[in-house]
């Protein structure tokens, strides 16, 4: 590790005036731009680009090839992963104004490979989108979307588990209570959104 | 600025006998190679790729990740979003013969983060590429398509609006006429083409 | 070409303990991890990733972009389109341990530009993917996918060619049998992988 607490490789590119946490590790040919913060335990890896005042959590692995772009914001414990792409703008021309709309990817979210993110979308905690997803909306929390576009195909435990009918241990007139068989967390979906699963 | 009148950062990679516009800025870790023409106030992003003998039009902006290959033509005010790509062979092996299809990329073309464009195909001037979509066929101008197999959507202005029916100006037998509320400009569609449009 | 018996550009990164066939190039800001295998006459293109003892065979052909993850292994004559994405778990967190699925790509494999393929999955030998899929299953030798999700489509010779419902030369009661008009070869698709054809 390098005296600043955190390591990059050599080939990669670290502007000044960033924070990096300590135990960071930032792979080959990275890029991290001016005013970035990112937090402490992070793995950035192979040709990652981390915009000009992206700003993003503790124990955060962002696998190769990932592009964080400006109005992005990255919470903890988040997955993004290999070649999955942000977005920054809805209609967007060479020419003229850009638009930056803001994207939020809340604390435990994982994103499958090469999924696509739209601008303006807020992936709520914990909720996971497979890969090769194309999300063009909102997704709630724990839950799992897939699909081009994205439906929402079912229900992910904080632990990463998909649950089953089975996992069901109380369903309410509001909601529906996940029990993990693994760690035993409960979770509870609105009914509003367990109607929109899609078989 | 350089004396050669663009800039490319010092990690990049240009090739000797390359063409390159006033104002162009080439980014880091991004291959130029020889023979390539590239116009005047273009930007290449991160890790971008421009093939042997490639021609790019004026005002181009090319986001990080895309891989222009050789058979590919852009021409100007093109918008290439984040890690998009063209394909160049449309049933590759690894061994026996290239066959490059010619690509066309016309004046104001946008293309979004992470779409697909299969090798052969003429993408018209003004239209728009959804993110993620995989396009499978010719695009006529000022359409909107997306979704895997990319279909018509919609219909959007010069400017980046897309319209909405409240936009049509004139209904013909062969030809609907959009004006955009924003900008004021007359886009004509034909009817064959209006027809395509799939909710 | 090096003393060593393989070129590599002086952007990439070939790491220690590898082990790396003749005639094989390594293209710009590619990484090579330690342990990993690659066979003679490959080509990996730029940005490409080979993770640490991860086997690839020869004649391989890796275009710009690709990540091939641990627990990847690779057969003769295969190609690997721009961009396309290997993934390395179905359901995977920050935290927490990771499970590797094994993927096997079999000789003469032809993945298209873009597709993603999910792990644990065996693409059979001489199949092929097509652009922008997103493969969730096992595919059938010689049979052509494509979709999100990706769904058999047709079948393909080992020269590439794509059979049409003429070049059925036998059709049995557990096999039907294309002939190529190109190159002459024949190749029997089981009647239950001949069905899942989707129009």
């Amino acid at each position: 590790m390098s005296e600043k607490g955190y390591d990059a490789h050599e080939t990669s590119t670290v502007e000044d005036n960033v924070k990096v946490g300590e135990e960071t590790n930032i792979w080959h040919y990275a890029h991290v731009r001016e005013k970035a913060k990112i937090g402490k335990n992070c793995n950035l890896g192979k040709d990652v680009y981390i915009d000009t005042e992206v700003e993003i959590g503790d124990n955060v692995k962002i696998q190769n090839g990932v592009s964080v772009y400006q109005g992005v914001t990255v919470g903890d414990d988040v997955f993004l992963g290999p070649h999955m792409t942000f977005t920054n703008d809805i209609y967007p021309r060479a020419e003229g104004e850009w638009n930056i709309e803001e994207t939020f990817v809340e604390d435990g979210v994982s994103i499958g490979a090469h999924a696509t993110i739209l601008s303006g979308i807020t992936l709520g905690k914990y909720c996971m989108v497979g890969a090769g997803a194309v999300v063009t909306k909102d997704v709630h929390p724990h839950t799992l979307v897939y699909g081009n576009p994205a439906v929402v195909k079912g229900f992910v435990c904080s632990c990463g588990r998909k649950f089953g009918e089975g996992d069901i241990s109380f369903q309410g007139k509001e909601e529906v209570v996940f029990e993990c068989s693994d760690c035993g967390e409960k979770i509870e979906i609105k009914r509003e959104v367990y109607r929109k699963k899609v078989e």
